[in-house]
């Protein structure tokens, strides 16, 4: 998927968000655990029940890999699932990867060549090289990180070098070297506020992945005011506050009408650039 | 398994190898393919031939994630083998791991409680809350990410700030609030060379694990002239360099043999410690 599909999908569903699906078999609905495999049938239902109100689908490898094949297993058939029934769908393997040269390559493959997944999320510690290897697929995404939500942001992603440029902003910087705004964006966190403002000087046209708003306390309008650009350029991630938002056999409607409420609230702030 | 019983293991066999197990269905002897599970079998007869000269294993969760289903069956049941048959050796999932707290719980739940393994390598870049989860089990290391091997460790890494401190020198620093030398090592490329003396002034006793002997060039004696301390506190892993020596159906004994050279050069190297 290119940038100008993406951005046709987001005026077209009036809506930025991606659902993340942080799919934790302790935490779904208890009648699920009944199905043959509950986690993608948990994905299934709230897929189904959130689909045309997001643009982009987030399955955290976290998840799946901590219940070994089984996940593994799970995570493959949900991928499947998506590019089936709802191929505009924009999918992120958000697996924060990121190594040497060829294991890059292997990640690449894994992700690009035998799931066809759109985009993966890639830390930058290792620089260029532990990068590059995921930009030789065409029309595939790297999502690198910049500047995440966490606390421990502070710990190293602000540190000032001597020329007075902080971490996140010299991997901005330097990654444009290796990518372009069609195949490279980057994941700053809801909860970073007004430094939307100083990425924006730096990354002015390309997409940012937003996790953060909901459980963790980002605010979407404060996201949209500093960092929206005229072609959005936000993917706005809630996992938390979608899909675990109900543990009945209703948690599907539920997830909807949470999804629903967001993206109210995206359509609103749409209205700036539309 | 404690730092003292990992340097008695080197002690006992005169070696400080890790051999690391990036097993790549592209480039295994042919005649494994017609076995049921060909990266097992393969995992297999390189273990056997080797588990008296190394003290750890290292199996790259990349080149198990890139076959997917049967990867991942594969690389549990390497873990399973080693820890079954020879349990005296130390294993690292090498996965370069790291994200917001809830997420990165659920990576050490993978490598810690559903698969027991010894270690795993964590990437910095998140900070402080996206690597403590993994400190929560007691006997289970964090090897983080401080000084790479590849070419692009020069492009953040290096990146020195205000004060005079280096990133991965700020890394070092800073993870030592966080853990100590009986449950962190850090990752030096063996490429580095006199750099690991600026290492050592950071962390002087914690074991690091070198990658980057053989096929990416780093040299045993100089990482040993600048980096080893009383007890070793060197974990030298080769992969390429030992796995894929040979491709016909004498490989196990070509890795014995490739082993064992490097084995012998360890053992001159323990003799200014010994």
């Amino acid at each position: 998927m290119n940038k100008q599909q993406l951005f046709e999908n987001i005026k077209k569903k009036q809506s930025f968000l991606c659902v993340g699906l942080d799919t934790d078999i302790k935490k779904i609905p208890e009648h699920l655990l009944k199905e043959e495999d509950p986690i993608f049938a948990f994905n299934k239902a709230i897929i189904d029940a959130t689909q045309d109100l997001c643009i982009a689908y987030k399955p955290n490898l976290a998840f799946y890999e901590s219940m070994g094949v089984k996940g593994w297993i799970a995570f493959e058939k949900t991928v499947n699932y998506i590019k089936q029934n709802y191929p505009d769908q924009f999918i992120i393997a958000d697996a924060k990867r990121g190594d040497i040269g060829n294991t890059s390559a292997m990640y690449a493959r894994t992700f690009f060549e035998e799931l066809d997944i759109d985009s993966v999320t890639v830390a930058p510690y290792m620089g260029e090289d532990s990068v590059t290897p995921f930009l030789t697929y065409k029309g595939k995404w790297v999502i690198l990180l910049a500047l995440t939500s966490n606390k421990g942001s502070h710990d190293f992603q602000l540190t000032m070098d001597v020329d007075g440029e902080r971490l996140f902003e010299k991997v901005l910087r330097k990654s444009q070297q290796w990518a372009n705004d069609e195949n490279m964006m980057y994941v700053v966190g809801a909860t970073q506020g007004r430094m939307f403002e100083d990425i924006r000087k730096v990354v002015p046209n390309h997409f940012l992945l937003v996790p953060g708003v909901g459980a963790q306390g980002g605010s979407l309008e404060e996201v949209c005011k500093y960092g929206m650009t005229k072609e959005c350029g936000l993917i706005v991630n809630s996992s938390r506050g979608i899909i675990y938002v109900d543990k009945t056999e209703n948690f599907a409607a539920a997830s909807r009408k949470a999804a629903q409420e967001v993206q109210a609230q995206m359509a609103e702030q749409l209205k700036a650039i539309l």
